[in-house]
């Protein structure tokens, strides 16, 4: 009756908005990162060998990406280790207490709102603080074997991105979730028992581990065209290798330090204020989550501020144009068109309907939504398909084509051209050194797809063997694509390819077959594929630029991917079980995403004859609207484009609020008032804050489910009263 | 029924203890603007004349109170303005816009806790801001006649400490208040029309008007005395005098800019902050001042934080041994004692009385507190007398004592001594210039004396005119005391002088004639001039030292001593107005000294026979326990003295509970971390932080008290509720 109650609308968006967010931050913060390392080293060297270069990627070395000929001189008196030596034991060890911190913070970002910002920087931090302090103690001990190479820095980066890599693309958050019971009831269609499987450990550690080995294979026989031909600057793998040089260098690790000391002491603040909170969460609307912080009033339109660590920690990654365009779609969408479409109420759809129902003011929320998030999807791919071909175009003019294309038999002649820097000599040099035969590549990829076709329909009966080999024939070419694109303009398009697959599966099954679980698990072949692809392209820059071996590179891959198979069924098998209303509209983990997928997929199944009165002419109307912004955006050019929004970033508050993008404009603030105050310190230690901040409120979940499992209470309700309810309920305490 | 009604047992506690912490706090903030301001000084200059000093002194000197010899050089080119042009219209309109900000601030304290930091140093730094500001602005305009002089802000730093100072010793908190129905309803004794005078407007300014100017006449013939051949420290003038220095040469005006900003930002933050926690305070136990930050069960022991700014900032400017003492008698009282009588309920009182009844446990928390405040007022009344008696006694051995005495002649030999430092014989050769005529004074005092007791009895009928001469006789003797006492202490002991009058005048008047009014009043009286002769004192102090004119220093009290009696009973009236529960137990306003005044009264007049069970045996157990532990304190050293809390500031919490403390100690932990981080920057900016979350905290409470009385109430209550509590009140909510 009061006023916490209108937040159990289902609160969902679409999981395709997190790696544009996550790239962006990358790529910010790569910027940083590289400020930092690069102080007064002016010459820029010959980097960008490939002629094409978008618009995003040109910036990007024109901001920081300048790469002085002395860094691998100042490593020159080091030896590289053997790859087998990069393999150390404690690297994976630490990899793999890293990857369930961070499966932990992923996966609860993935059942809140879906925004997650990059990791990397914090995996970097911390597996270089942990790894330092062991070898410092056992140096001390006088047992150190061997010492910490910033290539065994690089496995661990490696490692721990792979593992929580699987977090995201294993759709815990999306489609998997889509699948189950809880939200299929929240839709009147298709909720039969043909198109719902519940998440069960067993099915889900399974699945992981017959799709996500593929995308690995598929990229071993590209590596060599994509960054050693092609020179394609993949931002956030550059950033990371930055950041790994630097921290190997004096005057990095003392930074570094200090940057770890600073996480860890926001890293302790955050987590205690998430233990300090859960303290006043007895009960529904309780806490500090629903703070109604500009009123009852506003607090019903979702805005408030809900002290919420983490996302104030993602605001300070975010760009300030993702925060801005956040707000704006939220003022947008709960401030001026929900309140207009709800005075419609009894005209537009049926008044008596409950606030859950899609075909009431929530379809209208989450359909404007996929809407808007598939314009810009459209907009990006044909953007990108764009680049690919021009580019590729290019390349086979330009370029010895032979070179190229000679993918199989590149051990014969690693002949590096003197024309190169010293840098990307030693580096090409090292990087063709240890080789992956592209047969074992190839032979791996066709056994796992073999395997993987036999038995998924054992999984999804509705998941027929021929939609998988269709699949599995057309995701090399897609994920070639997406890795190319993503070299260049650091955008991972991932979850587009998955929306593909939803409704050309999912068509293709159709309603009576159980098309809605066919394409959701369609869904999550081909985004498993794809994902992994870019993400380990953008980690074999990495280790191109950090003298990692190749090999050491694949293997950490494959130990990271098996860890994350493993782990993150794991750690949201808890949440499942801590928090029985998961999933559930309005619940701590609303899951936002997960109805999202499922509602694709029915409208594809189905087609829109769901939609409540003038749905679908906003649904156009917003389409377009995106597809038209982006076109404002590249037409105006990068600098103006700043002050546009960015529609995939505003259409997530049409379907959640403003609360979040509240909580992230707070951090944006903060940063925006730190780097006026003191730019330098803002640039060094602003990721490092952050990431404490994510990191200590995410760790803070896992003691926060274990109460949860275990049946403690909170004891304590901060409730939210209007001054006259209030009086009410004085009177019945009294009483 | 819920934890929050517990608060509602009135809290109140004993105005004696402000003078102790507000001088406290002088002494120490003073020593903090020493350091600011003689940096790279060392040479201690003869300004200990006096051969008694008290330890406290002592300490005080070693620390800090060292004047170089190159002030007033520094100064020397500086022209000396007469004493009429010290005098500006601007000083007075920046003293009035002070004053009313800073009896504001003092009346939400009296009306709180009864704690009041120094605002002295606030006070310095605002006066200085803003006539700095005003003459630069007219400087620009072309149109600046005069030059803003460090004499000139002595006299508005006289001036605002003269008006402000009212705002306490007019007892709004303590005696005054203590005489309205509203407090004499909360004891069964005594609470006839008799003993009752509800304040109004008119008779309140009255009151002061006749009462308040006695101290002035009566100090101004001892000025000479006590600062010349004396040369009593007088640290919070002296501390004050070096502030105002340092504002006027070149780099003390610099750091005072800064000081200003850091206070205006922390001005508005407690400013916004106070605005925010307003709109969450619908109802009683509702807003973040109820916030069980530790539980429940610690909140119905009045263990929480209580997220008042104003507190944080007091805790701030305190010394650690203050709170840290504060903490102890907390925990002993409210987690130890009170619990464990408690137990006895039915026993030791019966156990069905309501919890703010005198006859109940509310009962030992009073008269216990009070005990332990008589023991320590008692204690240290016969210290400083005997170091006045002592000092006297060496003084007038020791040197000429017709130069002592020659009180009134002292125009006709401005003899200065050769063996004086430059300042001193500068200083003193300035401060004898502008005499004030003894016969002046004395005629003033009597004059005002004889009106005053041909009024009071017209105000108070139950106090008669012969009591009012008796204190006339006796008055002049104990300011006398106080003066030299605080001169060489920094302690003021007006509020026992008070007590004594309580009890002697309450007693001689008798229960059937109106004992406890007349007791009240007379308290009044006698705090009235007791204190501002301490006060005024250390004003002519801080003027000896910036060459301020006695002659423009006297007119500066006598005006600003006639604004705090207009603006005082103003600013009481709004509050008393705005906030219909002012004074009930457990309101926002509970100004628990009423209470303790009206109960000392009514012991003084009555007796003992209304204290409940063993309550007079724990009574003369703490009364001994105070006087004993301040005897250690003395024994064992100053240095070791730090160690053992102070039994005025245990005594306090006895009666409010642990909350307040807990924010100092907030404040304390602040201060120390910031001190441990970088101590030169918590040291010049620490007392303005906190100033400003002080000022605007309390300046918050007017715009709070003008909603009020509108009638405008806030829109949301923050509730806290039990696990259980929340789920009954939600199946409320929903049915």
């Amino acid at each position: 009756m009061a006023s916490f109650t209108r937040r159990s609308e289902s609160e969902r968006s679409d999981s395709g908005v997190w790696k544009i967010s996550r790239r962006y931050s990358e790529r910010r913060s790569a910027y940083r990162e590289i400020k930092m390392d690069t102080h007064g080293e002016g010459k820029k060297d010959g980097d960008h060998g490939a002629t094409v270069s978008a618009e995003e990627a040109a910036a990007d070395q024109k901001k920081g990406f300048t790469e002085t000929s002395s860094i691998e001189e100042i490593f020159a008196s080091k030896a590289v280790p053997t790859w087998q030596k990069q393999l150390t034991l404690r690297a994976f060890v630490v990899s793999f207490v890293l990857g369930i911190l961070f499966t932990f913070i992923v996966m609860k970002l993935n059942l809140t709102t879906g925004i997650i910002p990059s990791l990397n920087v914090s995996a970097g931090l911390l597996g270089f603080f942990f790894v330092k302090t062991w070898t410092k103690l056992l140096e001390k001990a006088g047992m150190l074997r061997q010492p910490f190479t910033r290539q065994e820095n690089t496995v661990i980066q490696t490692c721990v991105v792979a593992s929580s890599g699987i977090a995201f693309s294993g759709g815990f958050g999306s489609y998997l979730f889509g699948m189950s019971e809880v939200v299929a009831k929240q839709s009147t269609e298709a909720n039969d028992a043909q198109n719902i499987k519940n998440p069960t450990l067993g099915w889900m550690i399974g699945f992981l581990f017959v799709v996500s080995f593929l995308g690995l294979f598929s990229v071993v026989p590209l590596r060599k065209i994509m960054v050693i031909d092609f020179k394609l600057i993949y931002p956030s793998g550059t950033a990371t290798a930055h950041l790994i040089n630097s921290f190997h260098t004096p005057q990095g690790a003392k930074l570094a330090k200090k940057q770890v000391s600073a996480l860890g002491k926001f890293f302790s603040f955050s987590f205690f204020w998430g233990f300090f909170q859960w303290f006043f969460t007895a009960g529904d609307g309780c806490g500090f989550v629903n703070f109604p912080t500009f009123g009852l009033k506003a607090y019903d339109n979702r805005f408030y501020f809900d002290f919420s660590a983490t996302y104030v920690g993602v605001g300070m990654i975010c760009p300030y144009l993702i925060n801005i365009s956040l707000l704006i779609g939220a003022i947008l969408s709960w401030g001026i068109m929900w309140p207009l479409i709800d005075a419609k109420k009894g005209s537009w759809y049926p008044a008596e309907l409950s606030s859950s129902s899609l075909h009431g003011l929530q379809g209208y929320r989450v359909f404007i939504a996929i809407a808007m998030i598939l314009g810009d999807g459209l907009y990006n791919f044909f953007k990108v398909l764009g680049h690919t071909l021009f580019g590729l175009y290019h390349q086979l003019q330009h370029k010895d084509s032979a070179s190229v294309l000679s993918v199989s038999d590149d051990r014969s002649s690693p002949v590096i051209p003197q024309s190169l820097s010293y840098d990307d000599q030693r580096r090409t040099q090292l990087f063709l050194k240890d080789q992956i035969p592209t047969w074992f590549a190839i032979a791996g990829y066709v056994s796992i797809a073999i395997i993987s076709a036999a038995t998924l329909p054992h999984i999804f009966p509705q998941l027929k063997w021929y939609y998988i080999v269709v699949i599995y024939i057309t995701a090399p070419t897609l994920a070639f694509c997406n890795a190319y694109g993503c070299g260049l303009t650091d955008w991972s398009l991932a979850s587009t390819y998955g929306k593909l697959a939803i409704f050309t599966i999912g068509a293709w099954a159709g309603a009576s077959h159980g098309g809605v679980l066919a394409g959701l698990a369609a869904c999550g072949v081909m985004m498993n594929i794809v994902s992994t692809a870019s993400d380990l392209m953008q980690d074999f820059k990495t280790g191109y630029m950090t003298l990692a071996s190749p090999r050491s590179m694949f293997v950490s891959q494959v130990i990271g991917t098996a860890m994350g198979c493993i782990i993150s069924p794991c750690v949201f098998w808890l949440f499942y079980k801590a928090f029985k209303d998961l999933g559930s509209p309005g619940s701590e983990y609303p899951a936002p995403y997960a109805l999202v997928y499922r509602n694709m997929s029915i409208l594809g199944v189905e087609g829109f004859s769901s939609l409540p009165k003038h749905c679908l002419t906003l649904c156009y109307a917003f389409f377009a609207a995106a597809i038209v912004i982006n076109g404002i955006r590249d037409l105006v050019g990068k600098k103006r484009a700043n002050f546009i929004p960015l529609p995939m970033a505003m259409a997530i508050p049409f379907y959640l609020g403003a609360y979040f993008a509240i909580d992230m404009c707070v951090g944006s603030l903060i940063l925006f008032v730190w780097q006026k105050t003191n730019r330098a310190k803002a640039d060094a230690f602003g990721p490092a804050v952050a990431s404490g901040l994510i990191c200590g409120d995410g760790i803070w979940t896992l003691p926060s489910s274990i109460l949860a499992l275990a049946g403690v209470n909170p004891p304590i309700c901060m409730k939210f009263l209007s001054s006259g309810m209030n009086a009410k309920v004085d009177d019945f305490l009294a009483s």
